[in-house]
């Protein structure tokens, strides 16, 4: 707990100074996790991730800390501040083995994170990974602790004789090739003056962000597979703590902003902008 | 730590009192563990099991602790006597994000747990799982820690109104489903006097007990349905804790104990417990 970074973790109820060594988030990753954009001390998605949070445990079957409990810790981490605020609960401590304790005491940390630097004017520069997402419509959609998957897919573009500023992000396919998403966030794509985000029904991340531009743009959830990627009229990426990110390439693919599908992608960062006070200040 | 089971955490080489709160295992089940058998202070199969351990963090581009430290780490909580050891191995602390911290310090702890009790003398009970293992040739073999689907899965017969004793364990289907492994055992079923184990390439993992029982019995790997399996003359699961685990019913399938081929399950077990001392005790 000596990382720079404001944290707090519990047991249950109760704060404790370490995180229990026979956690099953460490164990299995046997845990969810939300991670929300703070400012002025509120969290205001706060409802949005508690809901995506509590659809989660009901599919694992893992309990959550008391709702109360944990904004009002959320408030004291934030003091005042704003950033990006990380909420990790586990299943707790278990014995060996799969079988859930029961009953389980859940582990839960909160700790708060500078805010990314805000994404180039010009827009994102995307490659296709190659680690593709295993279907798995049963842990689909939630924000769950395995991500190993996503690991690898972001390690592709990272390490020795790779520049970093090159590609901002990657999107990634399931196996079965239909594309999902971007390692963290999610992907919309503008096709025949539709505005269409990939199902997360078989796997990807159901993201806040995305439910708040699938509203907003009136947009569609569809299979997308790579062609309908490259040949839109224009591509953003979303999450909660980065808001709306404009698109200017896919590999050799690029995307001018002097577009009407593009106007619209800088309308909704303004909208978001004007609804989130968090994603105001990156509106220069 | 405070589990009521001997245990140590390192981070790089140096012993710490508290596991990092922000160790990506936690984060994302970025880790890979091992679950083996000891014995009079001694691990007999450890060579098999770091093997793996190397293969799993090649794949995973994950640094080990040093092999010699994590062995003499091992007798050292062993202290002469035997049970279950388990090896984690995490990629480390790292900041939030899926990026790899580069260069990355691993967390790791090794923990000493009790025997589970021997199987019943006429044989596990099996039933089906409903939870499906995903297609994912990349993590496929490998006792990484993104184990949701094998928790999900033991979850199963576990809660109000389910007898514990009923049911010992379960088998698993991949989503297109084929046949893979019980929730934490490999299988091997016989079928025209030739045993048979599901290939582990596109999920399941690589036991060590697997690969020992594949020599000794000169098994091939397959790809095996259901119907393959319940009509199969005979089938054992085996796992490095528990050795080799004669079964007895599956469902409504039932196998009898005056066969030949359930006498060379039985032969089997004779074989290992001449090898692994461990498994000895278990004879009687």
């Amino acid at each position: 707990m000596k990382d720079g970074h404001p944290r707090r973790c519990f047991l249950g109820a109760g704060a404790v100074d370490a995180w229990p060594a026979d956690d099953r988030g460490l164990a299995y990753g046997d845990g969810l996790f939300e991670t929300m954009r703070a400012h002025a001390g509120t969290v205001p998605w706060w409802d949005a991730h508690w809901a995506r949070l509590a659809r989660g445990a009901e599919r694992l079957r893992l309990r959550l800390p008391h709702r109360a409990q944990a904004r009002e810790e959320a408030g004291r981490l934030l003091d005042g501040g704003g950033g990006v605020l990380k909420l990790l609960v586990s299943r707790g401590p278990g014995g060996r083995g799969y079988a859930p304790p029961d009953p389980a005491v859940p582990a839960w940390q909160l700790s708060l994170h500078d805010v990314p630097p805000p994404p180039p004017v010009e827009g994102l520069h995307l490659r296709w990974c190659r680690t593709r997402l295993a279907v798995q419509p049963l842990l689909a959609g939630l924000k769950h602790c395995n991500r190993l998957e996503q690991v690898m897919a972001r390690a592709e573009w990272q390490g020795e004789g790779i520049d970093p500023s090159a590609v901002h992000e990657g999107l990634m396919q399931e196996v079965d090739g239909g594309v999902v998403c971007a390692t963290s966030a999610n992907l919309f794509v503008r096709r025949d003056d539709h505005w269409l985000t990939p199902r997360v029904d078989r796997c990807g991340v159901a993201g806040v962000c995305r439910a708040w531009a699938m509203q907003a743009l009136g947009a569609a959830e569809a299979r997308l597979d790579v062609a309908d990627v490259e040949t839109a009229e224009s591509v953003f990426l979303c999450n909660a703590v980065r808001g709306i990110l404009p698109v200017a390439r896919l590999e050799a693919r690029c995307w001018t902003r002097d577009t009407p599908a593009h106007r619209q992608v800088v309308a909704l960062r303004s909208r978001l902008a004007a609804e989130h006070p968090a994603f105001e200040m990156e509106m220069s």
